[in-house]
Protein backbone atom coordinates (compact mmCIF):
# COMPACT_ATOMS: atom_id res chain seq x y z
CA UNK A 1 0.00 0.00 0.00
CA UNK A 2 1.29 3.42 -0.91
CA UNK A 3 1.28 6.21 1.64
CA UNK A 4 -0.09 9.65 0.89
CA UNK A 5 3.49 10.93 0.56
CA UNK A 6 4.25 8.18 -1.94
CA UNK A 7 1.11 8.86 -3.96
CA UNK A 8 2.19 12.49 -3.95
CA UNK A 9 5.53 11.70 -5.58
CA UNK A 10 4.02 10.31 -8.77
CA UNK A 11 3.03 12.51 -11.69
CA UNK A 12 0.79 11.27 -14.45
CA UNK A 13 1.95 12.99 -17.65
CA UNK A 14 -0.41 13.03 -20.63
CA UNK A 15 1.53 13.79 -23.80
CA UNK A 16 -0.41 15.28 -26.70
CA UNK A 17 -3.88 14.19 -25.60
CA UNK A 18 -6.57 15.52 -27.91
CA UNK A 19 -9.76 14.21 -26.42
CA UNK A 20 -11.17 16.15 -23.46
CA UNK A 21 -13.23 13.13 -22.44
CA UNK A 22 -10.05 11.11 -22.12
CA UNK A 23 -8.25 13.79 -20.12
CA UNK A 24 -11.28 13.93 -17.85
CA UNK A 25 -11.35 10.14 -17.57
CA UNK A 26 -7.65 10.02 -16.69
CA UNK A 27 -8.24 12.64 -13.99
CA UNK A 28 -11.14 10.69 -12.60
CA UNK A 29 -9.08 7.50 -12.28
CA UNK A 30 -6.32 9.51 -10.60
CA UNK A 31 -8.85 10.85 -8.13
CA UNK A 32 -10.29 7.36 -7.54
CA UNK A 33 -6.89 5.94 -6.67
CA UNK A 34 -5.53 8.97 -4.81
CA UNK A 35 -2.86 10.29 -7.18
CA UNK A 36 -3.14 14.11 -7.17
CA UNK A 37 -0.58 15.26 -9.76
CA UNK A 38 -1.52 15.57 -13.42
CA UNK A 39 0.71 17.19 -16.00
CA UNK A 40 -0.40 17.78 -19.56
CA UNK A 41 2.18 18.31 -22.28
CA UNK A 42 1.28 20.46 -25.28
CA UNK A 43 -2.42 19.79 -25.19
CA UNK A 44 -4.73 21.31 -27.68
CA UNK A 45 -5.82 24.19 -25.46
CA UNK A 46 -9.51 23.60 -26.02
CA UNK A 47 -9.19 19.95 -25.05
CA UNK A 48 -7.69 20.84 -21.74
CA UNK A 49 -10.22 23.57 -21.08
CA UNK A 50 -13.14 21.30 -21.86
CA UNK A 51 -11.71 18.55 -19.71
CA UNK A 52 -11.79 20.87 -16.73
CA UNK A 53 -15.52 20.36 -16.63
CA UNK A 54 -15.21 16.59 -16.33
CA UNK A 55 -17.25 15.08 -13.56
CA UNK A 56 -15.77 13.96 -10.31
CA UNK A 57 -12.21 14.93 -10.99
CA UNK A 58 -12.27 18.64 -10.24
CA UNK A 59 -9.41 18.71 -7.74
CA UNK A 60 -7.00 16.84 -10.01
CA UNK A 61 -7.89 18.92 -13.07
CA UNK A 62 -7.79 22.23 -11.25
CA UNK A 63 -4.30 21.50 -9.97
CA UNK A 64 -3.08 20.14 -13.32
CA UNK A 65 0.00 21.77 -14.80
CA UNK A 66 0.54 22.50 -18.48
CA UNK A 67 3.85 22.18 -20.26
CA UNK A 68 4.83 22.92 -23.83
CA UNK A 69 7.56 20.27 -23.95
CA UNK A 70 8.16 16.93 -22.32
CA UNK A 71 11.63 17.63 -20.83
CA UNK A 72 10.22 20.42 -18.66
CA UNK A 73 7.34 18.22 -17.53
CA UNK A 74 9.66 15.50 -16.21
CA UNK A 75 12.62 17.63 -15.10
CA UNK A 76 12.10 17.01 -11.38
CA UNK A 77 11.52 13.27 -11.71
CA UNK A 78 14.30 10.72 -11.27
CA UNK A 79 12.42 7.86 -12.93
CA UNK A 80 10.53 8.45 -16.16
CA UNK A 81 8.27 5.58 -17.19
CA UNK A 82 6.66 5.25 -20.61
CA UNK A 83 3.55 3.21 -21.33
CA UNK A 84 3.32 1.68 -24.77
CA UNK A 85 1.52 -1.08 -26.57
CA UNK A 86 4.89 -2.11 -27.90
CA UNK A 87 3.88 -1.76 -31.53
CA UNK A 88 6.51 0.89 -32.15
CA UNK A 89 9.63 -0.54 -33.72
CA UNK A 90 13.06 -0.48 -32.18
CA UNK A 91 12.32 0.33 -28.58
CA UNK A 92 15.57 1.31 -26.93
CA UNK A 93 14.65 -0.11 -23.55
CA UNK A 94 13.24 -3.50 -22.71
CA UNK A 95 9.46 -3.53 -22.42
CA UNK A 96 8.14 -4.91 -19.14
CA UNK A 97 4.70 -6.14 -18.23
CA UNK A 98 2.81 -3.80 -15.94
CA UNK A 99 2.96 -6.19 -12.97
CA UNK A 100 6.76 -6.17 -12.99
CA UNK A 101 7.22 -2.50 -13.83
CA UNK A 102 4.90 -1.51 -10.99
CA UNK A 103 7.32 -3.12 -8.52
CA UNK A 104 10.06 -0.82 -9.75
CA UNK A 105 7.82 2.25 -9.61
CA UNK A 106 6.67 1.49 -6.06
CA UNK A 107 10.27 0.97 -5.01
CA UNK A 108 11.23 4.38 -6.33
CA UNK A 109 8.26 6.10 -4.70
CA UNK A 110 9.09 4.43 -1.38
CA UNK A 111 12.72 5.48 -1.60
CA UNK A 112 11.64 9.12 -1.81
CA UNK A 113 12.19 9.55 -5.54
CA UNK A 114 9.75 11.30 -7.86
CA UNK A 115 8.33 9.28 -10.74
CA UNK A 116 6.77 10.47 -14.00
CA UNK A 117 4.33 8.09 -15.66
CA UNK A 118 3.86 8.97 -19.34
CA UNK A 119 0.85 8.21 -21.50
CA UNK A 120 0.74 9.14 -25.17
CA UNK A 121 -2.11 10.39 -27.30
CA UNK A 122 -5.01 8.13 -28.17
CA UNK A 123 -4.03 8.01 -31.80
CA UNK A 124 -0.30 7.45 -31.91
CA UNK A 125 0.80 6.80 -28.36
CA UNK A 126 4.23 8.00 -27.26
CA UNK A 127 6.63 8.89 -30.07
CA UNK A 128 10.16 7.53 -30.34
CA UNK A 129 11.28 10.95 -29.22
CA UNK A 130 9.06 10.75 -26.11
CA UNK A 131 10.22 7.21 -25.39
CA UNK A 132 13.86 8.35 -25.53
CA UNK A 133 13.22 10.17 -22.24
CA UNK A 134 12.05 6.99 -20.51
CA UNK A 135 14.20 4.78 -18.33
CA UNK A 136 11.52 2.10 -18.02
CA UNK A 137 8.88 1.04 -20.52
CA UNK A 138 5.78 -0.82 -19.53
CA UNK A 139 2.95 -2.44 -21.37
CA UNK A 140 -0.43 -3.45 -20.04
CA UNK A 141 -0.78 -7.19 -20.75
CA UNK A 142 -3.49 -6.91 -23.36
CA UNK A 143 -3.93 -9.66 -25.91
CA UNK A 144 -1.87 -9.56 -29.08
CA UNK A 145 -4.92 -9.21 -31.31
CA UNK A 146 -6.06 -6.00 -29.62
CA UNK A 147 -3.26 -4.27 -27.70
CA UNK A 148 -4.48 -0.67 -27.98
CA UNK A 149 -6.39 0.55 -24.94
CA UNK A 150 -8.55 3.57 -24.42
CA UNK A 151 -6.45 6.23 -22.64
CA UNK A 152 -8.71 6.64 -19.61
CA UNK A 153 -8.88 2.89 -19.16
CA UNK A 154 -5.12 2.49 -19.50
CA UNK A 155 -4.53 5.14 -16.83
CA UNK A 156 -7.04 3.43 -14.52
CA UNK A 157 -5.44 0.01 -14.94
CA UNK A 158 -1.88 1.23 -14.37
CA UNK A 159 -2.82 3.26 -11.28
CA UNK A 160 -4.82 0.35 -9.90
CA UNK A 161 -1.80 -1.93 -10.29
CA UNK A 162 0.28 0.61 -8.36
CA UNK A 163 -2.11 0.74 -5.40
CA UNK A 164 -3.19 -2.89 -5.32
CA UNK A 165 -2.02 -4.80 -2.30
CA UNK A 166 -0.01 -7.94 -2.42
CA UNK A 167 2.75 -9.45 -0.40
CA UNK A 168 5.44 -7.82 -2.50
CA UNK A 169 9.07 -7.91 -1.47
CA UNK A 170 10.68 -4.97 0.29
CA UNK A 171 11.61 -2.12 -2.01
CA UNK A 172 15.16 -1.36 -2.90
CA UNK A 173 16.20 1.71 -1.02
CA UNK A 174 18.49 4.11 -2.78
CA UNK A 175 21.24 5.15 -0.36
CA UNK A 176 21.57 8.54 -1.99
CA UNK A 177 19.02 10.56 -3.88
CA UNK A 178 18.79 9.65 -7.54
CA UNK A 179 19.64 12.23 -10.15
CA UNK A 180 16.56 13.84 -11.66
CA UNK A 181 15.73 13.97 -15.34
CA UNK A 182 16.67 17.66 -15.30
CA UNK A 183 20.13 16.85 -13.91
CA UNK A 184 20.59 14.21 -16.55
CA UNK A 185 19.68 16.71 -19.26
CA UNK A 186 22.53 18.96 -18.10
CA UNK A 187 24.97 16.06 -18.34
CA UNK A 188 23.64 15.14 -21.79
CA UNK A 189 24.02 18.73 -22.91
CA UNK A 190 27.69 18.90 -21.87
CA UNK A 191 28.42 15.57 -23.54
CA UNK A 192 26.78 16.66 -26.78
CA UNK A 193 28.74 19.91 -26.72
CA UNK A 194 31.98 17.98 -26.22
CA UNK A 195 31.13 15.63 -29.05
CA UNK A 196 30.18 18.54 -31.24
CA UNK A 197 33.47 20.37 -30.64
CA UNK A 198 35.17 17.06 -31.24
CA UNK A 199 33.50 16.86 -34.62
CA UNK A 200 31.57 13.73 -33.74
CA UNK A 201 28.09 15.16 -33.68
CA UNK A 202 26.02 18.05 -34.82
CA UNK A 203 23.94 19.17 -31.88
CA UNK A 204 20.32 19.74 -32.72
CA UNK A 205 16.84 19.17 -31.44
CA UNK A 206 16.91 15.61 -32.74
CA UNK A 207 19.20 13.14 -34.37
CA UNK A 208 20.62 9.75 -33.62
CA UNK A 209 23.69 10.91 -31.67
CA UNK A 210 21.48 12.77 -29.22
CA UNK A 211 19.23 9.77 -28.74
CA UNK A 212 22.28 7.56 -28.27
CA UNK A 213 23.79 9.82 -25.61
CA UNK A 214 20.44 10.19 -23.89
CA UNK A 215 20.00 6.43 -23.77
CA UNK A 216 23.52 5.88 -22.43
CA UNK A 217 23.13 8.50 -19.71
CA UNK A 218 19.71 7.17 -18.78
CA UNK A 219 21.26 3.77 -18.10
CA UNK A 220 23.78 5.12 -15.61
CA UNK A 221 21.90 4.92 -12.28
CA UNK A 222 23.49 8.21 -11.30
CA UNK A 223 23.06 9.60 -7.84
CA UNK A 224 22.79 13.32 -7.36
CA UNK A 225 26.31 13.77 -5.87
CA UNK A 226 27.96 11.57 -8.50
CA UNK A 227 26.23 13.43 -11.29
CA UNK A 228 27.61 16.71 -9.99
CA UNK A 229 31.12 15.25 -10.02
CA UNK A 230 30.71 13.97 -13.57
CA UNK A 231 29.50 17.39 -14.65
CA UNK A 232 32.63 18.95 -13.16
CA UNK A 233 34.95 16.54 -14.96
CA UNK A 234 33.19 16.83 -18.29
CA UNK A 235 33.01 20.61 -18.16
CA UNK A 236 36.77 20.65 -17.62
CA UNK A 237 37.25 18.48 -20.71
CA UNK A 238 34.85 20.64 -22.69
CA UNK A 239 36.63 23.83 -21.63
CA UNK A 240 39.94 22.40 -22.81
CA UNK A 241 38.42 21.30 -26.10
CA UNK A 242 37.25 24.84 -26.68
CA UNK A 243 40.52 26.36 -25.50
CA UNK A 244 43.40 24.26 -26.83
CA UNK A 245 46.54 24.34 -24.66
CA UNK A 246 49.84 25.97 -25.73
CA UNK A 247 51.25 22.57 -26.65
CA UNK A 248 48.87 22.23 -29.56
CA UNK A 249 49.49 25.82 -30.62
CA UNK A 250 53.21 25.02 -30.77
CA UNK A 251 52.52 21.88 -32.72
CA UNK A 252 50.33 23.63 -35.24
CA UNK A 253 52.93 26.37 -35.53
CA UNK A 254 55.53 23.95 -36.84
CA UNK B 1 -2.81 -16.79 -16.60
CA UNK B 2 -6.27 -17.72 -17.81
CA UNK B 3 -6.68 -20.06 -20.76
CA UNK B 4 -8.94 -19.27 -23.69
CA UNK B 5 -11.48 -21.77 -22.31
CA UNK B 6 -11.40 -20.01 -18.93
CA UNK B 7 -11.78 -16.56 -20.49
CA UNK B 8 -14.71 -18.02 -22.40
CA UNK B 9 -16.51 -19.04 -19.20
CA UNK B 10 -16.81 -15.50 -17.87
CA UNK B 11 -19.68 -13.18 -18.85
CA UNK B 12 -19.57 -9.47 -18.22
CA UNK B 13 -23.12 -8.36 -17.47
CA UNK B 14 -23.98 -4.67 -17.73
CA UNK B 15 -27.18 -3.95 -15.86
CA UNK B 16 -29.17 -0.89 -16.90
CA UNK B 17 -26.35 0.95 -18.64
CA UNK B 18 -27.54 4.17 -20.28
CA UNK B 19 -24.46 5.60 -21.85
CA UNK B 20 -23.46 4.11 -25.22
CA UNK B 21 -19.93 5.40 -24.75
CA UNK B 22 -19.64 3.38 -21.56
CA UNK B 23 -21.03 0.22 -23.15
CA UNK B 24 -18.53 0.71 -25.95
CA UNK B 25 -15.71 1.28 -23.45
CA UNK B 26 -16.62 -1.84 -21.51
CA UNK B 27 -16.59 -3.84 -24.75
CA UNK B 28 -13.22 -2.44 -25.68
CA UNK B 29 -11.67 -3.44 -22.35
CA UNK B 30 -13.17 -6.92 -22.77
CA UNK B 31 -11.60 -7.17 -26.19
CA UNK B 32 -8.25 -5.90 -24.84
CA UNK B 33 -8.14 -8.57 -22.16
CA UNK B 34 -9.65 -11.39 -24.18
CA UNK B 35 -13.08 -11.84 -22.59
CA UNK B 36 -15.59 -12.41 -25.42
CA UNK B 37 -18.97 -12.58 -23.68
CA UNK B 38 -20.97 -9.44 -23.01
CA UNK B 39 -24.55 -9.49 -21.81
CA UNK B 40 -26.64 -6.38 -21.48
CA UNK B 41 -29.69 -6.33 -19.22
CA UNK B 42 -32.61 -4.06 -20.07
CA UNK B 43 -30.59 -1.41 -21.79
CA UNK B 44 -32.21 1.62 -23.24
CA UNK B 45 -32.43 0.30 -26.79
CA UNK B 46 -30.86 3.33 -28.36
CA UNK B 47 -27.86 3.13 -26.04
CA UNK B 48 -27.09 -0.38 -27.08
CA UNK B 49 -27.55 0.36 -30.78
CA UNK B 50 -25.22 3.34 -30.66
CA UNK B 51 -22.63 1.42 -28.72
CA UNK B 52 -22.39 -1.08 -31.56
CA UNK B 53 -20.40 1.51 -33.46
CA UNK B 54 -17.77 1.79 -30.75
CA UNK B 55 -14.24 1.55 -32.02
CA UNK B 56 -12.19 -1.55 -31.69
CA UNK B 57 -14.75 -3.68 -29.93
CA UNK B 58 -16.86 -4.89 -32.85
CA UNK B 59 -16.54 -8.60 -32.18
CA UNK B 60 -17.59 -8.29 -28.55
CA UNK B 61 -20.50 -5.96 -29.31
CA UNK B 62 -21.72 -7.95 -32.28
CA UNK B 63 -21.88 -11.11 -30.20
CA UNK B 64 -23.44 -9.35 -27.19
CA UNK B 65 -26.71 -10.76 -25.91
CA UNK B 66 -29.63 -8.72 -24.65
CA UNK B 67 -31.83 -9.70 -21.72
CA UNK B 68 -34.87 -8.07 -20.24
CA UNK B 69 -34.21 -9.28 -16.72
CA UNK B 70 -31.18 -10.16 -14.67
CA UNK B 71 -32.18 -13.72 -13.67
CA UNK B 72 -32.23 -14.80 -17.32
CA UNK B 73 -28.88 -13.17 -17.95
CA UNK B 74 -27.15 -15.14 -15.20
CA UNK B 75 -29.14 -18.36 -15.37
CA UNK B 76 -26.29 -20.49 -16.75
CA UNK B 77 -23.66 -19.15 -14.34
CA UNK B 78 -22.77 -20.90 -11.10
CA UNK B 79 -21.06 -17.89 -9.55
CA UNK B 80 -22.60 -14.43 -9.80
CA UNK B 81 -20.31 -11.61 -8.72
CA UNK B 82 -21.48 -8.06 -8.08
CA UNK B 83 -19.24 -5.01 -8.23
CA UNK B 84 -20.11 -2.16 -5.94
CA UNK B 85 -18.52 0.87 -4.37
CA UNK B 86 -19.95 -0.37 -1.11
CA UNK B 87 -22.00 2.72 -0.46
CA UNK B 88 -25.26 0.78 -0.56
CA UNK B 89 -26.59 -0.12 2.85
CA UNK B 90 -27.21 -3.59 4.16
CA UNK B 91 -25.17 -5.70 1.79
CA UNK B 92 -26.19 -9.29 2.28
CA UNK B 93 -22.79 -10.72 1.41
CA UNK B 94 -19.38 -9.67 2.70
CA UNK B 95 -17.66 -7.18 0.44
CA UNK B 96 -14.21 -8.25 -0.74
CA UNK B 97 -11.46 -6.20 -2.22
CA UNK B 98 -10.92 -6.92 -5.90
CA UNK B 99 -7.54 -8.61 -5.33
CA UNK B 100 -9.12 -11.24 -3.07
CA UNK B 101 -12.33 -11.66 -5.04
CA UNK B 102 -10.34 -12.24 -8.23
CA UNK B 103 -8.75 -15.31 -6.65
CA UNK B 104 -12.19 -16.78 -6.10
CA UNK B 105 -13.31 -15.95 -9.65
CA UNK B 106 -10.20 -17.49 -11.21
CA UNK B 107 -10.70 -20.61 -9.10
CA UNK B 108 -14.23 -21.01 -10.39
CA UNK B 109 -13.23 -20.47 -14.01
CA UNK B 110 -10.45 -23.05 -13.66
CA UNK B 111 -12.83 -25.56 -12.13
CA UNK B 112 -14.99 -25.38 -15.25
CA UNK B 113 -17.74 -23.20 -13.77
CA UNK B 114 -19.31 -20.24 -15.52
CA UNK B 115 -19.05 -16.87 -13.81
CA UNK B 116 -21.17 -13.74 -14.29
CA UNK B 117 -19.54 -10.44 -13.41
CA UNK B 118 -22.15 -7.72 -12.86
CA UNK B 119 -21.68 -3.99 -13.27
CA UNK B 120 -24.49 -1.55 -12.53
CA UNK B 121 -25.46 1.66 -14.26
CA UNK B 122 -23.26 4.73 -14.06
CA UNK B 123 -25.75 6.57 -11.93
CA UNK B 124 -26.96 4.18 -9.29
CA UNK B 125 -24.80 1.10 -9.60
CA UNK B 126 -26.35 -2.27 -8.85
CA UNK B 127 -29.63 -2.12 -6.95
CA UNK B 128 -30.30 -4.09 -3.77
CA UNK B 129 -32.45 -6.30 -5.94
CA UNK B 130 -29.55 -6.92 -8.34
CA UNK B 131 -27.13 -7.54 -5.49
CA UNK B 132 -29.47 -10.17 -4.07
CA UNK B 133 -28.50 -12.37 -7.03
CA UNK B 134 -24.83 -12.18 -6.16
CA UNK B 135 -22.91 -14.78 -4.21
CA UNK B 136 -19.78 -12.64 -4.05
CA UNK B 137 -19.45 -8.88 -3.85
CA UNK B 138 -16.32 -7.05 -4.80
CA UNK B 139 -15.15 -3.51 -4.61
CA UNK B 140 -12.30 -1.88 -6.46
CA UNK B 141 -10.00 -0.40 -3.78
CA UNK B 142 -10.66 3.24 -4.58
CA UNK B 143 -10.11 5.87 -1.91
CA UNK B 144 -12.89 6.64 0.51
CA UNK B 145 -13.21 10.21 -0.69
CA UNK B 146 -13.97 9.20 -4.26
CA UNK B 147 -15.16 5.60 -4.57
CA UNK B 148 -17.31 5.93 -7.69
CA UNK B 149 -15.55 4.87 -10.88
CA UNK B 150 -16.46 5.39 -14.49
CA UNK B 151 -18.07 2.19 -15.79
CA UNK B 152 -15.63 1.57 -18.62
CA UNK B 153 -12.69 2.11 -16.29
CA UNK B 154 -14.16 -0.18 -13.63
CA UNK B 155 -14.62 -2.97 -16.18
CA UNK B 156 -11.04 -2.50 -17.40
CA UNK B 157 -9.60 -2.63 -13.88
CA UNK B 158 -11.55 -5.74 -12.83
CA UNK B 159 -10.71 -7.65 -16.02
CA UNK B 160 -7.07 -6.65 -15.73
CA UNK B 161 -6.96 -8.02 -12.18
CA UNK B 162 -8.38 -11.31 -13.48
CA UNK B 163 -5.72 -11.74 -16.16
CA UNK B 164 -2.72 -10.27 -14.33
CA UNK B 165 0.12 -12.61 -13.51
CA UNK B 166 1.53 -12.64 -10.03
CA UNK B 167 4.66 -14.40 -11.14
CA UNK B 168 5.75 -11.63 -13.48
CA UNK B 169 9.08 -10.92 -11.83
CA UNK B 170 10.38 -7.42 -11.27
CA UNK B 171 12.66 -6.51 -14.12
CA UNK B 172 16.35 -6.26 -13.68
CA UNK B 173 17.04 -2.73 -14.74
CA UNK B 174 20.08 -4.06 -16.61
CA UNK B 175 19.16 -7.23 -18.46
CA UNK B 176 22.49 -7.29 -20.27
CA UNK B 177 25.82 -8.61 -18.94
CA UNK B 178 27.62 -6.25 -16.61
CA UNK B 179 30.90 -4.75 -17.64
CA UNK B 180 33.92 -6.49 -16.11
CA UNK B 181 36.56 -4.79 -13.98
CA UNK B 182 38.92 -4.95 -16.96
CA UNK B 183 36.41 -3.12 -19.14
CA UNK B 184 36.00 -0.48 -16.49
CA UNK B 185 39.76 0.00 -16.31
CA UNK B 186 39.85 0.78 -20.04
CA UNK B 187 37.15 3.40 -19.55
CA UNK B 188 38.97 4.85 -16.56
CA UNK B 189 42.18 5.00 -18.55
CA UNK B 190 40.58 6.95 -21.39
CA UNK B 191 38.94 9.34 -18.96
CA UNK B 192 42.22 9.97 -17.14
CA UNK B 193 43.99 10.58 -20.44
CA UNK B 194 41.31 13.08 -21.47
CA UNK B 195 41.58 14.84 -18.14
CA UNK B 196 45.37 14.86 -18.39
CA UNK B 197 45.36 16.45 -21.85
CA UNK B 198 42.79 18.84 -20.50
CA UNK B 199 45.21 19.85 -17.78
CA UNK B 200 42.93 18.64 -15.01
CA UNK B 201 44.97 15.66 -13.82
CA UNK B 202 48.38 14.20 -13.84
CA UNK B 203 48.09 10.54 -14.78
CA UNK B 204 49.99 8.19 -12.54
CA UNK B 205 49.68 4.95 -10.62
CA UNK B 206 47.99 6.76 -7.76
CA UNK B 207 46.56 10.12 -6.90
CA UNK B 208 43.23 11.52 -5.86
CA UNK B 209 41.91 12.26 -9.34
CA UNK B 210 42.42 8.66 -10.36
CA UNK B 211 40.64 7.40 -7.27
CA UNK B 212 37.82 9.79 -7.90
CA UNK B 213 37.36 8.67 -11.50
CA UNK B 214 37.58 5.01 -10.51
CA UNK B 215 34.95 5.48 -7.82
CA UNK B 216 32.65 7.36 -10.18
CA UNK B 217 32.96 4.70 -12.91
CA UNK B 218 32.38 1.92 -10.39
CA UNK B 219 29.10 3.54 -9.39
CA UNK B 220 27.80 3.49 -12.93
CA UNK B 221 26.68 -0.17 -13.07
CA UNK B 222 27.58 -0.23 -16.75
CA UNK B 223 26.56 -3.08 -18.99
CA UNK B 224 29.07 -4.51 -21.46
CA UNK B 225 27.41 -3.02 -24.58
CA UNK B 226 26.94 0.39 -23.00
CA UNK B 227 30.54 0.47 -21.85
CA UNK B 228 31.73 -0.17 -25.41
CA UNK B 229 29.61 2.74 -26.62
CA UNK B 230 30.99 5.05 -23.93
CA UNK B 231 34.53 4.03 -24.87
CA UNK B 232 33.81 4.94 -28.48
CA UNK B 233 32.44 8.35 -27.57
CA UNK B 234 35.24 9.17 -25.14
CA UNK B 235 37.99 8.01 -27.48
CA UNK B 236 36.58 10.36 -30.08
CA UNK B 237 36.74 13.23 -27.61
CA UNK B 238 40.26 12.23 -26.56
CA UNK B 239 41.42 12.05 -30.16
CA UNK B 240 40.15 15.55 -30.81
CA UNK B 241 41.81 16.83 -27.65
CA UNK B 242 45.11 15.50 -28.91
CA UNK B 243 44.52 16.71 -32.46
CA UNK B 244 42.91 20.13 -32.32
CA UNK B 245 40.71 20.98 -35.31
CA UNK B 246 41.68 23.57 -37.97
CA UNK B 247 39.53 26.17 -36.25
CA UNK B 248 41.93 26.35 -33.29
CA UNK B 249 44.95 26.39 -35.58
CA UNK B 250 43.43 29.40 -37.30
CA UNK B 251 42.81 31.05 -34.01
CA UNK B 252 46.35 30.42 -32.80
CA UNK B 253 47.67 31.68 -36.14
CA UNK B 254 46.33 35.16 -35.53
Amino acid sequence: MLTVAELDRLCVVLVGSRNPLNIGAASRAMSNFGFPHLRVVHPYPVAFREARSAVDAEAVLTAAEEFQHLPAAVADCSLVVGTTGGARRSLQEPLHRLEAAAEVVRGHLRSGARVALLFGSEKVGLSSRDLAHCRLLLRIPTRDGHPSMNLGQAVAVVLYELIREDSAAAPEMAAEPSATAGDRERLISVLLQALSVGGYAHPGPHGSIEEKVRRLVRHLHLTQPDLQEWLGLLRQILWKLENPPPASRNRTGK
